[in-house]
């Protein structure tokens, strides 16, 4: 029998606003099922400012675009991520990094969770080197441009964002 | 029963120099034990510079250092990283992040490393908070200056830096 | 007959909000204008935020200073970047650089531009060392608070400042 | 008879918005306190958000935390810091330095102030390891969350931090 | 008649090692061809350190990989840079930019250079991404320890690596 | 009476290798001596590299350097810079601060040191921005390669680099 010393580790959240998902957040998950057993992609309810899609709509755009790999669910989730990745059994987050700017401001994050709760660890991956400039905010303002957004997110999206802004 | 479709990630490999060992590389040796079956640190037998401890005592020291987790192997590879990787069985490389100079270093070898090899992941943690400023290099240096090494290093490795710098 | 294999090069678009126009913009037009046989300053018609000056008032304020050089155009522009830059046969996007963080953001929004069209090459400059502390927010912020910005700013737009400001 | 030449350097000015003030503020004026034979923390009326506590909630809850210290005054400032300094006879401004992203909008401030006073200096000091993650923003994120703050902050401002949450 | 103000900017020079070409250096290079009417790849004659190849076979993998543009030399110089480009009648001297630290040596070269020269600009470029982990300094290293560079420099470059090497 | 809280912070220590003494040096010196009633430059003994001046060279260039102001005094250290700092009843280190990359190298330091001896404190100072780009090892290399110095050291410096470089 053999006797695992970090089973609450093989779960592993991926938490952030997805407004919406990108390509990049993809590359990431796909990354992070071939490292844990199941990945749990947490949308959170509420950030900062105001999102351009819904809570529903980008749970359901993250849901049509993980159906390829089967370990990985979509919820989400309010108050501390801690908390929330306690009430999952996880014992990692996952963060893409894609620059310095994230790196610092992800460095942060990463250690006032681990004051808040030590046994959870923040695990950091790299997308693809062709994904590094892409970040949701830049879509919203490539498609509220009237530029083609097509490249950068799945097809779903790409149309949803054609939807939400008009063009 | 269950079907893991992630089963060669279960191994992972830190590589590094290791000349000599400090609190940092445990610290970050004990979190890939919570994420990971079996955690393999692989000394580099040649690096750019001269080491100051030949390749067994560089060993030695992180056998000796790393008793406490039965998960850890001590192993020393030469030739490519991803080859060496690749031929443990290994899917995922451990990299410890203290500050921007090494993300920016850590990016390039693991972006040149998924070139040479894509189904090894390089996954990037945190040290705790009061390892940042923590290197081999910056050690040694305080050993060489009469300073003393207790709170840096594990206590054979502080003893093993005395004899070697005769202070 | 001399054959150039880059005309359409010749061109430079200088884009940005210039919400003033300081004289760390002016000096990169400068470089600019000693690079390329014709550069157009191209005033974004909408931003992010709400702009201090009209864009009538800000298109003004840089014609007005860029009087000196006679290959030196002042435009507008709204929809993408990279459209604009196409519909004028420009070939070069021009940036200044002053810090690492314009550093990566510059470096996300042209890769992205590049990604929109790779035709289309965005250039860097630096700035005078003295200007590397400028910025339109910064200048604006003190003419809010009071302060002279005189040594910043070309005289019509300290003065525009003055009367925006009520100081 | 001592002449010193640097009289007026003997007072510290440490501005900011203390929104609320943090472990991560105190160490930082501990530090000054061995540096300076007067610091006065000058708590800034307006800046460009709304904080969640009013200047007058902001400078009690400082003058609280800094009781410890006989040397450090408590006070509020508007209009150009600069001014401000000079007004109260000091040579010196202290700065806290967390982080890459930190030192560049600092170094900026830093200059520009040098730009309005040039007999201003601007010195930097660091804080404890295990605040570099601490920020007023992190915390009042925490608090609206519902998470214990009371490691990051002094008991009264946790006290406080609750009672503006409402958790 | 067409009168130029910036007839001297058309000629720009490319100055590095070259110890030996990449993929990347040759990315930038077709990116100058589209700015300027004469490019000059400037292999220094002498560095920091010893190079891998002799400054004739630094200029031949240089010359070989560059034949598909016409407008492309290769010359060395030893000296000063700015003075080199003084006597070739050049403007500007271009550098890529992949990464944070290139940025900040770079930024320190450039200011130090228009010191030395203010007519001399610096212009910085941004290689495709799939290259911003590539340098000249990898490449040997991973050919040394008998890796496959085909990826990352032209055929001649990479045979001449495995000689080199014997590999 | 006057009684003061900080005596000991009083003299400042300003640590270097100085080969040799530049402008910026000298202004971070003057900016020092503002801030502390005594100044006392010191210069390491021994480095990592070899130096291109001798200790005693590099004493005299500062000595002569710094006649201006009569609180700076200038000696030389070997051992662990703590120690020295405090055998000099000094309570504070001075260092200039350029850039990021010298930022994440001083940080890494001053928490080396501060583990070392939690007495002393590390002070960042700002030189002034038109010294951003000079270092001591640039202007060897311009020196070196036949350049022009004199616009960044004292003139005695000037010269004697002249001599050291046969040029």
């Amino acid at each position: 029998m053999k006797k695992s010393s970090a089973p609450a580790q093989r779960t592993a959240i991926y938490p952030g606003s997805f407004d919406p998902v990108t390509n990049g957040h993809l590359d990431i998950i796909g990354r992070a099922v071939r490292l844990f057993d199941r990945v749990i992609v947490a949308v959170a309810t509420e950030s900062g400012k105001t999102p351009l899609f819904t809570l529903e709509e980008r749970k359901a755009l993250v849901a049509e675009s993980v159906k390829r790999w089967r370990t990985v669910e979509v919820d989400s989730f309010n108050g501390l991520l801690v908390d929330y990745v306690s009430s999952k059994g996880a014992g990692a987050v996952v963060r893409g990094l894609r620059a310095v700017s994230d790196f610092e401001y992800e460095f942060q994050m990463a250690l006032m969770n681990r004051n808040l709760d030590k046994t959870i660890e923040t695990i950091f991956l790299m997308p693809k080197d062709t994904y590094v400039f892409l970040s949701s905010r830049l879509v919203k303002e490539i498609a509220r441009l009237g530029g083609d957004v097509s490249p950068f997110v799945p097809p779903t999206v790409a149309r949803e964002l054609r939807g939400k802004t008009g063009k």
